[in-house]
Order: structure tokens, then sequence, then C-alpha cells
């Protein structure tokens, strides 16, 4: 038998970094040396995996020698830089980013839906989906066995984390100024004054709002968000041609996306039948007892695995919709999760 | 010329009742005397409304004695036996509750859509419709005109005033227990044990969450509030054939209804040509400018009249479709300033 490979996990002081060094202590263990890598700012700080004490060391191509699998949790910017260094320094990256997703060469992989598409990767790189569509997405693959979809109308309900630390900083902060004051959010309270001009990385406050924005603008009014949730589902599931709408809105959650779903099929479908697929599809836990008060909601999804799916309405205008609720641990499934998945579907196929 | 006509505010007292109050302040003035009314339970109190000091009376059938016109912003229930009452002793009831909306002999009036329906009351009825359809319809009516609507797609941003003053107290109650616990929401806090038992009417915690449901259950998994928005929007824009698939959500938001919209139309459409339609519109502001940060939220839109609408995009799919999102105050258009709308138009009909 071959020694275990070596993992490396770029950009593990982050977000989704310290996730993925808990996940990478609770899960089946598949790996020789684990590396941590951060930039330089976090070189030396140390954290705790599988038990052990690991110093973080500072990216740089030195990094990558004698690595098999290279993660990156880090910007569309240094994944871009940095994966392809990886991959000439013979290591496979599975990158997070939004760097590589629409990338022809390189594959977009949920291990639920198409794992085999691992071994498609002429670039070395193999791309890690957002964090938004994988919630949605992992409910979505089997209804489209089922049923063969047609068309997506979604609306998100994303949570701080999303924008990272300083994302989720923000938000308490803002918490923290406006608690107390029984006239905010009323025709007299204005939360704008409250909260004042710690915005962090989003455009208004979020303390007792939504903000209808997420990501950078794009052509038309569309926001990239919005055209990661199209081109992301329409790449994982096969489907070029998959109409896809989609509202992405920030809300005041720390972590737990949510997406409201109406999907259109081919054919016929029926709730009960859709509950019986999801049942047993993996990845996905069904709460759809709204008598009992068990739907889909972020505090309940948050630190879990799967997705949670609920809400399953059979559209009364239309016998080929199904109109749903879907929540994911963004930083879980969502991130740290499915890059712990896919890497180990690599770690299978280098210890075969 | 006539004398003006009597107005009696038929719980006065609460949540919708308080903004009443102030809307009948700063409102043009057409009323002789106005006459606040009130459980029991709430009667003698005073309120300051055009300037005067008026004491509260209790509900009873004397209340409506002399009155032309009586709006109610009461439970389904009080609304169901004393608007047919204040109908027999000759007024006019405005009914801001859910008991008569879909009454076929009851028309749903927004002044700014289908004002001529205000005549056409048999029963001495008319309705006003839900917070939710409100803030949605006055979007969608002018685009209606337009282009023919076929078919809405909607998921719903609910703030918790839609569920009276318990629901804001309970909100903010929340807040404050959750305030400066900088771990809550992530996967090592919990946000059910931070803020306990205290869910007020609401099935699970607000803060730091989105919970899908509003409402009552009714047939196939679908909520009271979900088929309000498919049943009165068939009404209002007299569409007794529009498709209607609607996902009700609450969130931690104090004031200001959110849809996010997606709406089919017989003919093709463009952004731009939708934002001048909406542009000239009654009722309606234009805020979409993603790239100076304006699009529709809660924190600018409360204590407002109109609807904000914004993010306005065509479909990349589908030349037919539009996607938007839309704000309003759910207290204020959404109950009271649509009440005092529709009870404007009566009194000029009585005055004439």
């Amino acid at each position: 038998m071959r020694p275990l490979p070596t993992l490396a996990v770029v950009g593990a002081t982050g977000a989704v970094g310290t996730v993925m060094c808990d996940l990478l202590s609770s899960r089946k263990n598949v790996w020789g040396e684990i590396r941590l890598v951060a930039s330089e700012r976090s070189a030396g700080r140390t954290m705790v995996v599988r038990g052990e004490e690991l110093t973080v060391r500072g990216l740089g191509p030195e990094a990558f020698e004698g690595v098999d699998v290279a993660m990156f949790d880090v910007p569309d910017e240094v994944s871009a830089e940095w994966a392809p260094m990886a991959a000439k320094y013979g290591a496979v990256a599975v990158d997070n980013s939004g760097a590589f997703r629409m990338d022809p060469d390189v594959p977009l992989v949920v291990p639920e839906i198409n794992p085999q598409q691992v071994r498609n990767r002429p670039k070395g790189i193999i791309a890690n989906a957002n964090c938004t569509t994988l919630a949605m997405i992992i409910a979505i693959a089997p209804l489209h066995r089922e049923y063969g979809l047609k068309e997506l109308v979604l609306a998100s309900y994303q949570a701080v984390s999303g924008a990272g630390k300083v994302g989720v900083d923000t938000l308490l902060g803002q918490i923290d100024k406006i608690s107390g004051d029984r006239t905010l959010g009323s025709r007299s309270g204005n939360v704008r004054q409250a909260v004042g001009d710690d915005l962090g990385p989003f455009p208004a406050p979020l303390a007792l709002n939504v903000v209808p924005w997420a990501g950078s603008l794009r052509d038309a009014g569309w926001s990239s968000e919005e055209l990661k949730m199209r081109n992301e589902s329409r790449k994982i599931l096969g489907l070029p041609d998959l109409k896809v709408s989609a509202t992405c809105v920030r809300v005041p959650v720390v972590t737990g996306h949510s997406v409201a779903v109406h999907a259109v099929f081919g054919s016929e479908v029926d709730a009960e039948g859709a509950r019986e697929v999801l049942q047993n599809a993996p990845g996905v836990i069904l709460v759809d007892d709204p008598a009992a008060g068990e739907f889909p909601m972020p505090i309940d999804a948050v630190g879990t695995d799967p997705s949670w799916v609920g809400r399953i309405r059979r559209s009364l205008d239309d016998p080929r919709a199904l109109d749903l609720f879907v929540t994911g641990d963004n930083l879980r499934k969502g991130a740290a999760l499915n890059t712990a998945q896919i890497a180990e579907l690599l770690a299978a196929e280098l210890t075969r």
C-alpha cells in the first residue's frame, strides 16, 4: 500500500480555513502530512489539527513541494495565481474560489452529484461551487434525475459569513449598537443613524434590514452572485440550456444560506413523490412538517453537513412545478465540507 | 355643500391603528368628527389626532351611530362580527383584515389600481389587501398594463410588525438577549438557547434567523399568507387565471415587507422600458442604481408611503420575464395608508 498523501490547506486561518481544520480533525483520516499555509501576515501562528499543533507557513512556491493535494480557501486573485503554481509542483489543486469555476478545462464537482468529474482535470485544478449554489443544488439534483429539470427561479437569504469574518464582525457589531433601543426599525428610529458608518464589506446596514445585493455588478443589472447561481447550476447538472433567474439578498443571519426555489420540470411532479426522492438523497435532510413548526432554518442548519430541505409544495397553477425552501451551512457544505469531500475522492485515487 | 362625514377608527390603539392616527393628522383633512374605537380593555385611553385629544370608546353597536365610514384595523374574527354591524348602522366599512377579501360581494381595492371598485359594495363593506400583496402589486399593476401579466413567482422577506406590536417586542427582546455574544450564529453559539422560550407569535426565533413560515397551514402545505398573495393578486388585477407561486418568509426586520418578484408577461419586455413605466407609476419610487448602492431596503422604506422598486432585470433566459425587488412599509401602504386612501375616496363620494 502506498503512503498516505500529503495535503496543503491554503488559507487555513480564514473563515472557511478554520472550519476546514475542524473538519479534518473530525472526519475519517486519509492524510499523511497536513500542511497549513496562509498569507505571510499569518505565518508562524499555530493551529490544532487532528490533535497536533501545527505552525502555519507563509504562502510561497516551496509550500507545495511534495504536496499531493492542495486546497485553496482564499480570494479569487490569490487562487488565480497560486492554484496553477501548486499544479505545476505536481499537486492537484481543489479551489474554493470563483477563479476557475467556469473554465471549461476545470471540472466543477459536487461529490453527491458528479464525483466522476474529478478525473477530468487537464489543468490539475478542480473547482468547488459557490456556497449559495451548493446548498440548493444538493436538493435539486435528485429531483432533476427524477423529473427532468427545465427552469429555476431562485431568491436567496444569504448569511454575512459568506463575506468572511469581517462580515460576521460587522453584523454582530451593528447588533450591539442597536440593542436596547426599542424605537429602531419603526418610523421613529433610524437604523442607518444608529449603526453609523461601519458597514464593513456591505453596501448598507444589515441589522434589522435585508440588502438585495451580493457580489459585484455585471451586465444588465445582474450581480456576480446571481450569475454564479445560473452558470454553476448549468455546469454541475450538465444542462447548458437550463433557464435560471436568481435574486441574491443578504440577510442578518451569521451562518446558513437559504434559498426559496421554484423549480419547473419536464414531467408532472407531486409533493409526496418529491419528499420520497429527497428522503433518500445523499447530503439532504428533509424537514417538512409545518404543523409541527418543522422547516429548514439557518439556526438549525449551522454546524451541520447536509442541506436542509422543506416547505415542499406542488405549484397550484402548474403540475410540473415545485416550490421548496433549502438551508445549508455556507461554511461547511457550502465551502469547507465540499472541498474536503473532493480532496478525499483524490486521496482514494492516489492510494488505490 | 354637505357637512364633512364622520369617521370611526376601530382598533385605534393597535400597531396599524396608531399609524392610522398619525396619517389622519398629516393628510389633507376630509373628515368631520373622528371617533376612536377599541376593545373595552383600551377604552378610556386618550390619543391625539389632528391636534385634538380624543378619548377611545369601547367597541359596541352604539359606536357606529351617525358614522359614515368605519375603518377596521382588528383581527379577522372581530371584523367578521363588527364590519357587518357597522354596515347595518349605515356606515361603509373599510376592512383591513382578511375576513372579507375573497367575498365576491366585497371589492378588494387599491386606489392606484382599481379605485372605481369602491362603488361596487352590495354589503356596504370594502376590503383592503394583505400587506405583502400591497407592496408588490403597486409595482406589478402598471407593468401588467404595459406587458400583460401571465405569471408571478414570489419570495417574501416579511417584517415582524406584520404580526403586530407583540411581533416587534419579541424580535427586539431577542436582540437584547443575544447582543454582546460574539459566538452566536456560528457553529459554537446556539441561538435557540440564547433566545430561550420567548418566541412570541412566531414558531422559531427571529434574531439571526429567517423563518420560512407566516400565517396558518392550509391545503397541500401552503400557508395562508402564500395563498393570500395568489388570491388577492388575481382579484385586484382582475386576472382569475393568473399563475402565482409564493414562498412567504419572516425575517429579522421590524418594519418593511420586501418581495423578490419573477414576473412573466405575454409580450417581450425590456428593463429600460419597465423602469420608465415604474418611474411614472403612482405610489412607486424607483431606486435602481446598484453601482451607487441604490436598491429598495426596509430601513429606507419604513415611514414612507410608496412601494420602493429596484433591481430590475430582464431574465437572461426568457425575453418575456422580469426580475425585480420591492419593499414597502407594511404598516403604511401595506395597511393604514391604503385604508385611509379608500376612506378618502368614500369621503369624496359622500360630500360630492
